[in-house]
């Protein structure tokens, strides 16, 4: 506790120092309110010995205590202190537009979560792609924040870059270009009717932001914590550097055909705007365009895609496809990161305990801490072989892992309907495979790196 | 190659030297076969160049060229050499009896083994129990014979104790009550109707034997190698080291109860000559004595368990059971060493590609590389629990392996007929279930040693 203290003084004496500079300045006064506007809920927001304090209210949605200003490219510091059950965040670049949900406040928020989650540092969507930086993949910045005492977070926005930190630890790393400047907004979340969260506080204070000169105060990215990009079908210079290879071009049908074509589908398939679509037909299997494949075979990797549904959709990935398997109707053989509207496709209440849900490996193991953006959204697919082990991802949590060739793969193969399918799922390589299902799904950045 | 061939010059310089001393003398004279008989078999036996030649013949069952001599406790060492494709062996204190099977030869043989399998220096109970020490789990001793080549092999008979060496190499390690003494025999085997493997050839030279004064040849044991014991119902000195209790006592139920009782059934099963024995009823699951369990619980531990079934017979070796689960009809819960007759049971041909048969986890997992010892004939079950990983083993083959608690695991209980049960077979600890199916099954020389 007593490190924990020190070191919390210490960072305060470096943005003392910050302050001290050129180019940082307030923008909470320390008194009052003054270039602050509330937005969307009644939270009660208020002054007090050089802190802000929002403090929860019943049946109000979320609050946002926002700035009249407007912030492009900045570096913002504060410190701040959570009551141990509420939820809370800091918008940056955010909007509130009447055309935009009636004034929502939306964009990106630094999480404040004193959750057993532990995501605080995360990069939120607000109302719109929801998470972005999630911290499920980094266990230092989970271990950032302390529950019950002041702590710093730095934000630094700089062009398509956003990165975070909570007491020094990086927690978040942004590559995005949707919303290039807006205000920043301090958030109490909606307690519902929860009458025993009610009059629970949020406290800010020394919020501080320096807009120019930027390339003198600005960490350098030394790649502690991984880089998530959000910019479509194109490669960062670290997903470069790192052996990311485009697997759709955003443009044209390159380095892909029909799974059971020389050559790409006729119809059934659409490219627009950079989204690669299966189109709405009858919602059967692989019989309009019919499913699509890699003209390369992949044996150990990292695949990323964006997909998004429609309602009652039904679509997948497949992986160590092997083409000249079923030759027949129906799609091709592989694995199957399964894509789904469980709520309204009946193949989510078939099969085994989940085993046909969204996420699942299909027809053989369900998926666990699944979190579905909801239709019309797009979710981050992830694939990673290394030799026999196999893991899902979806927006960034792990869904599904296993160890293919092992007794109890072959077993758990026996009883699902790739029974018949000699070796199933042991392939050394396979094709990549988007599948049409008759249903309208749409994917984007389309990304592999080989391991 | 070179290496090789040093080491076995050195060897037989050793052996030499030992020849040298007092006590060592060969039994065979390398020039005739005085003092030798020939048992079963027709393979052509010969002496050219000092060396003993054993050849197959076509249509002949296993041959033996057996010493006139008997010996107890005995320090055998030879040389041999063997065609890659013959089996072979050195039967020791072995007999051939009118009463047993009208004279077949039967006893220790000393495998002689240049197949892939590569169990040279394992003990293989000719005609009787069949494999008492495999090399399965004796990768060096798998190492230790050379195709092609002249070998040594070292065999100590003292006591309860019979070890082997092949160039010097332990190969096995076993304690045993059951034939203190018979002869020596050189075994040609059997071909069938094979007639390319008519004409081919095994041979020895320097069959060298010391009966007295053993203590002063005798090889320390340092527990280079696993010690397998088959005295009923009792533990080793190196058993006891090693932290082995008897789970079952031989003599009484202490230790045991009903799976559904207080105390062990009043019938259904029966204690005798030191075989516990569930006794034939209906057929049904634990409808006449019922399931018997240990009193205590483990949870890591390593279980060993001989069982001996007759024809058509059901029962299973149950871990991780939770008595108070399945207060009804039928089994206690928990994860099952199935026990089954599977060419006459009709539940081995049920469940999916398997699951069902003799040594799988019942209903989950088929067993691999089984090796069954056959109706009347004892077999010994093991178990390995450490932590979540959990292992079947039957007469020294690994035939089922699994991870529990993982999603595999859960994806595959959610197939099987354990789906409703929650949790199944994640517990920490549980009983050890012996099952009354209503058939005649017999156990002996229960062990367990927690890891």
């Amino acid at each position: 506790m007593k490190k924990v203290t020190s070191l919390i003084i210490f960072l305060m004496l470096v943005a003392q120092f910050n302050y001290a500079q050129d180019g940082w300045r307030n923008i909470f006064n320390g008194k009052n309110l003054d270039g602050w506007k509330q937005l969307n809920g009644t939270a009660k927001y208020s002054v007090s010995d050089n802190m802000l304090i929002g403090e929860t209210v019943l049946n109000s949605p979320n609050s946002f205590l926002c700035t009249n200003e407007s912030f492009a490219d900045f570096i913002l510091e504060m410190e701040f202190k959570v009551d141990d059950k509420l939820n809370s965040g800091v918008q940056i670049r955010s909007e509130s537009l009447p055309e935009y949900q009636n004034g929502r406040v939306h964009g990106y928020q630094v999480e404040i979560d004193p959750s057993e989650r532990a995501w605080t540092g995360g990069i939120y969507d607000e109302a719109r792609r929801l998470w972005l930086y999630s911290l499920e993949r980094n266990e230092k910045g989970r271990k950032a924040f302390f529950k019950g005492q002041w702590n710093n977070v730095r934000i630094e926005a700089i062009g398509f870059s956003i990165r975070t930190w909570v007491n020094g630890i990086p927690c978040s790393n942004i590559i995005d270009d949707m919303t290039p400047k807006g205000f920043i907004g301090l958030q109490v979340h909606s307690i519902g009717s929860n009458k025993d969260l009610e009059g629970i506080k949020v406290m800010w204070k020394n919020i501080r932001i320096v807009t120019s000169g930027l390339s003198k105060y600005k960490t350098p990215d030394k790649n502690a914590i991984l880089q998530f990009s959000y910019i479509p079908n194109s490669l960062t210079d670290r997903e470069k550097k790192d052996g990311w290879k485009l697997l759709w071009d955003g443009k044209t049908t390159s380095g892909w055909r029909g799974a059971k074509l020389d050559k790409f589908p006729e119809g059934g398939w659409e490219i627009k705007d950079g989204i690669l679509s299966v189109l709405e037909s009858s919602g059967a299997e692989s019989a309009n365009g019919g499913d699509i494949v890699t003209v390369e075979k992949y044996a150990n990797f990292e695949l990323e895609a964006d997909f998004r549904i429609t309602d009652g959709a039904n679509s997948g990935i497949k992986y160590f496809v092997d083409t000249e398997l079923n030759k027949g109707a129906g799609s091709a053989i592989g694995c199957e990161f399964q894509i789904l509207d469980d709520a309204k496709h009946p193949d989510a209440k078939l099969g085994v305990k989940g085993n046909r849900t969204l996420g699942s490996l299909y027809d053989l193991i369900p998926p666990v801490n699944t979190r579905f953006n909801g239709i019309g959204l797009w979710n981050r697919a992830r694939i990673v072989v290394k030799g026999d082990h196999v893991e899902h991802w979806m927006n960034n949590q792990k869904v599904v892992e296993y160890e293919r060739g092992t007794q109890m793969w072959r077993a758990l193969v026996a009883y699902s309907k790739y029974k018949d399918w000699p070796n199933f799922g042991e392939a050394k390589e396979g094709h990549i495979l988007f599948q049409d299902h008759g249903n309208a799904v749409s994917f984007k950045s389309i990304k592999i790196r080989k391991l």
